[in-house]
């Protein structure tokens, strides 16, 4: 295949709470070559802000329903106090970031998930006309870096809030026929472990045809199944590669030492 | 002249604070012919969310200061819960907004306000080069409307709170050599009025040899003073008009018939 390289990565609060840790993370992904777009999640300053303002979480199912006010406190954290802040430091180091809702150039469309036996709020679901492919492109050929954040809107200006990486890979997938597309989560493991209490047994690669042995033998357990799942759904869907993997070892993953990378 | 035509427009807290006036307003931005640009300041959202937080604006000599917390709580606002309602409302119109900070795609750097009797915080004054007039061409060009909010940062990492009025004149101004530019200001008047007590009484069109007089016969006094100065000091600067008007007379804009045009 003859398409330029992008790749699509996914942070969520485990870098971004750390401000040490994101000032690494934002170095390492300006340095990276080719064409890149950073999906971030939320963090705790939502939860945080919450609390300061004396509105509780409504959990249900282990699950956070996200009722109008907490929505508006997502809005303003993720797509304002997040984004922005990230977007000005890889400014300043001369990376020219973009910070997008789903809302900014329609770039995802979501809808609001159907109340079934549970209404979690104001939650957005992806479908697969989400990613509004060409403006991404456009902002791309620009030379611009889009930094999406984890809100989106539904088309009739509700704005809804929207897993991270679910987003991440939605625009990995849409992006995928025009650019040869890798998808990059970084999680708080260095991948997937043969030995979850050895930290540097990561299993370098994995083939969609291996995943099923993985499960049985039980190397792919627990979270890590829904994870890896998704990730072959991804590749199913047109990207080339999904590594899994550490935050800090971003420099490594066009040694293709970076965590685990699972591909056709 | 055989430019196209560009019209940056700003709204203040008047059209903001209220869903009605923003919902028309909105419509009618959604409806202006030919490239456009909205420019928006706050509104009380961010002192009644400051209050909530139990942060005292601290005011100096009338001005706000922006410390640390109310530089947090305006890039909350502003940049988030603000400029992505607003886009996702044109979005649900058809209109394909960008919300924008000054950071993002480097639109508009400020530098802090240097400390002399005060210290205004964390606000930021913008210069000749504040405006990446080559980025927002390139955003109008691949169809998409720029939405800026009041935020911008120093291309240091640090955010700034920025006068609304300022950024919009500037971007008219930094666009004026690639497009027939209108600047339009919405406020709570019908324009300058030749009887205060009369909303009727709009002056239609000041000439910048006719702003002396003016002033003489006190036809323009008080607050009205410095916003003329800044709008000839636009049109100096290669602005082909500025209006200044009642945000819901827009759709008279191109029919001449909006509050009071200034020009050359």
């Amino acid at each position: 295949m003859n398409k330029e390289k992008l790749t699509v990565i996914k942070i969520g609060g485990n870098v971004i709470d750390n401000s040490e840790n994101l000032h690494n993370f934002l170095e390492d992904f300006h340095a990276l070559p080719g064409f890149k777009i950073l999906v971030h999640g939320g963090g705790k300053v939502a939860t945080d802000l919450a609390k300061s303002l004396g509105i509780e979480a409504t959990m249900v199912e282990g699950r956070r329903v996200t009722d109008i006010e907490m929505l508006r406190i997502v809005t303003m954290v993720y797509a304002g106090l997040i984004n922005k802040n990230m977007v000005a430091q890889l400014q300043a180091r001369g990376c020219n970031a973009i910070g997008l809702s789903g809302a900014d150039g329609n770039v995802i469309k979501a809808q609001k998930r159907p109340v079934k036996d549970v209404d979690y709020g104001f939650v957005g679901d992806l479908h697969d006309d989400s990613v509004a492919t060409g403006t991404l492109e456009s902002l791309l050929r620009a030379g611009l870096v889009p930094v999406c954040c984890a809100i989106t809107h539904d088309g009739d200006s509700q704005l809804l809030n929207t897993n991270a990486d679910t987003i991440a890979s939605a625009v990995a997938v849409a992006m995928s026929p025009v650019f040869d597309t890798s998808l990059v989560y970084c999680f708080e493991k260095k991948g997937v472990l043969r030995d979850v209490n050895d930290d540097d047994s990561v299993v370098r690669e994995i083939r969609a045809e291996e995943f099923e042995q993985l499960k049985q033998d039980g190397t792919v357990a627990g979270g890590m199944i829904p994870k890896l799942h998704n990730a072959f759904e991804a590749i199913r869907k047109g990207v080339e590669a999904v590594y899994i993997g550490k935050a800090d070892e971003l420099p490594a993953l066009h040694a293709a030492r970076f965590g685990t990378r699972m591909a056709r």
